[in-house]
């Protein structure tokens, strides 16, 4: 279902750059035991993201929520931010049309969807002066159940929804995803007469696109999620052991070979940068949940024996064949600190033919006859192997088609990737200690109780020196 | 209008992963070279970016030409890559109604407009799919007027649009915006009827936001670009000379500053990845636009002297608050490798009050009476300030609202702070020779005439070795 293509990662390749089969060869102990590790983990039931491919019944559960949703509104609005957000996108840009909302009502599988993903005040206000709100249904997604970003915006659709529809009916019109027991909007769904969706307590949001979080908004525009789940069955289904030895078929596991390749790229190469590189416009935004998959998890201060390790590659999207007129410079001349993945589709669901037209103008004529897919693809090669020949480690995840089933499979694979490079680089890839902080802040600032101390620390830090700021 | 903010930027704030001020002093004979380097070429005609801000008779014939638009037609779509399309979509998002294309007819300001900058199949067949040519106008923008992705493209809007209005009547839906005299698409101009505007030849593309290429686009949505044009020349007449000395005041010019800091960040503190945080949810394209001029401006294997230096940053996109839930924890957390540059705003357009309810929930409390905007302004002081503390170079670009006059200057400022930066690392900033092979590489694969040799080329290097792609 999946191919991921590692040859130009390899010394043997692409030259001092890339990564030796000898330097693959003398992490097998580690890799086995980075598996071994998860495999543990995800015993322990700590993983929870390794059963959600399996929960079928969530699925229908959620298939039905869809359906009666589809009769009763219009419009889907998903209230969450980053792991709440960013696989909903996803998963709408790559299966829906590129001009979903735009639609007319028939032709559309489904409810328009918004994910805003954002508190800029200009752009909540312009999804909410569009919709009517009698025809809007608003999915809030927040597992700790307080996430302020997430909860404001609910605050203020809430009062807008009891304006237009009342108070005794605006319940109707909000869906609670969040923790099945903990948090404060779990708490107020019955009195707000809200249905609720759970979210696992094992389930971190970066790794939660397959449960509720991303199914929902899924199926509401049509998607068979049945078949995204499938996907990422698959996938992980085809984690071989060698019965004989018990040990996993390294070779044989490209989200362990891909672990492999990046750990030692970024520790022993310095490629300090991971371009996630989508030779597809539909998984662009793939790119972008991608880098909080990547970002999140490996941008850690210390490892598990405490050290200090300020660990973590700069995930950075990129859409061919776009951003050849934009990157690809940089890619192919600028300094040796990236490592490429490009992701790759072989079929297009509608390919075009380029129109033979004006044959005497050179520039123009041998394009006729070809068609668009032809263009891309033979683009997508150039770039492929100029970026081989100067010696750049890059590697491409290639699929046949974009459809639930591939898409599933890429979440699940690029996930248990994310799982293994952590247990190499030894750190805990599943908190966020670091965003903390910042967090505190804000609540001082905004005069939540308990957080008088960051109120007055933020007042202490230094002002800026007027010498150092310059007006144009 | 524009204040730039360098103060945790500096080592006597941050520590070690700063510049320190006595760098910066001891740049100063550069950057006074610097800035005469570039007024010289300025001056030669050979920066064509320069004059724009002064073009008002070109803005005045292409809003006459908008209103002539507007008048007949419901769609713009342009057609066009990169230069040809960033900072067309970096206007619209910042200056257009965040849901735009939705509006009903009576509530925008003017066309409905489409970018798709980027020919994969599905994507261009989503946007034919759903207009009626009978209301489409395309504007070809191609400088060379043969850049195979906006010629194939405008080829098939070009059949369908024949189909659809007959022969006689095509040449209406098409504006060609290309070179005075060079290149195809001028050549065929008169034989199909289009109308044409013109790209200086001295303006390269990702220098020519503020030419007819971005201009005709933000137009026929209702920008007004007097305005965006009038922000661009009072950024630059804010550099001001001391009279007396006869050099530039380096301290009042805050692009000539930025390139300083930013060329010894890279330089001298390695920090390789140059992050462009916009706390403006309006403004996150400008951060696309950004990474090309930055990408493809520094990412240079040779200097002006043919020294090897494979020179360049690599620009990152990134957008507040929401990316605070992706990549803040790397941010705070990972390697000292980053400098991030915030885009500021202070003033929304239309600001919300967050509504006081569930006053016994205290995770819901504290925010009542809050407004949004005050939420995300506390959640950007305090992102700068751990990001701050936690020593990782960072500075702002600071305005007081998003419109036109600030948005004009904001591109200029960093087109500026580009020409100075590429005279510190002595690169040729306005060229982007990497890129060619990739594209003769596909002229090959494409069987354009004359890159036969490429053809073969592709066709003898290695075909990826089996073992090394691993199926899920």
């Amino acid at each position: 279902m999946i191919r991921y293509d590692f040859n130009n990662l390899r010394a043997e390749r692409i030259g001092e750059h890339g990564v030796s089969d000898q330097e693959i060869k003398a992490l097998e102990p580690r890799l086995r035991q980075a598996f071994e590790n998860v495999r543990k983990m995800r015993q322990e039931k700590q993983l929870g993201f390794f059963d959600l491919p399996y929960d079928t019944a969530l699925a229908d559960e959620i298939t039905k929520l869809a359906a009666d949703l589809k009769r009763k509104f219009e419009n889907f609005v998903v209230i969450g931010i980053g792991g709440s957000a960013l696989g909903n996108i996803a998963i709408q840009s790559a299966l829906n049309h590129p001009e979903y909302n735009l639609l007319p009502n028939g032709k559309r599988r489904g409810l328009r969807l918004f994910v805003p993903d954002n508190i800029d005040p200009d752009r909540l206000h312009g999804v909410l002066d569009l919709l009517d709100l009698n025809k809007t249904v608003f999915n809030v997604i927040t597992k700790s159940g307080n996430t302020a970003e997430s909860i404001s915006t609910y605050l203020i659709a809430r009062e807008r929804v009891i304006k237009t529809v009342g108070i005794e009916k605006h319940g109707e019109h909000f869906i609670f995803t969040t923790d099945a027991s903990k948090g404060e909007l779990r708490k107020i769904a019955p009195r707000e007469n809200a249905r609720c969706l759970t979210i696992p307590a094992t389930v971190g949001g970066r790794f939660s696109v397959l449960s509720s979080v991303g199914l929902l908004s899924a199926a509401v525009t049509g998607v068979n999620i049945r078949a995204l789940l499938d996907g990422a069955k698959k996938v992980d289904q085809g984690q071989r052991m060698d019965q004989a030895a018990g040990l996993v078929e390294i070779w044989k596991n490209p989200a362990l070979l891909g672990a492999a390749y990046h750990y030692l790229l970024d520790v022993k190469k310095k490629k300090n940068v991971h371009i996630m590189c989508s030779y597809s416009h539909r998984l662009r935004d793939v790119a972008d949940w991608f880098r909080q998959l990547w970002a999140e998890s490996l941008g850690k201060r210390v490892n598990r024996k405490g050290q200090v390790v300020h660990a973590g590659q700069t995930p950075e999207k990129s859409v061919g064949v776009t951003d050849q007129h934009s990157q690809v410079q940089l890619y192919v001349e600028g300094p040796f600190d990236k490592v490429i993945t490009f992701l790759s589709v072989s079929q297009f669901d509608h390919d075009i033919t380029i129109p033979q037209a004006f044959d005497d103008v050179e520039g123009f004529a041998y394009l006729g006859g070809k068609t668009l897919g032809d263009l891309f693809h033979y683009e997508e090669r150039a770039t492929e192997l100029v970026v081989t020949q100067t010696g750049r480690p890059n590697c491409a995840i290639r699929i046949s088609k974009v459809d639930e089933e591939a898409l599933g499979g890429l979440f699940f694979l690029l996930e248990l990737q994310t799982a293994y490079i952590g247990e190499l680089y030894d750190i805990n890839t599943y908190d966020q200690p670091g965003v903390e902080q910042g967090k505190n802040f804000a609540y001082g600032l905004l005069g939540r109780k308990g957080y008088e101390e960051r109120k007055r620390e933020f007042e202490a830090a230094a002002r800026p020196d007027p010498r150092f700021v310059v007006s144009t």
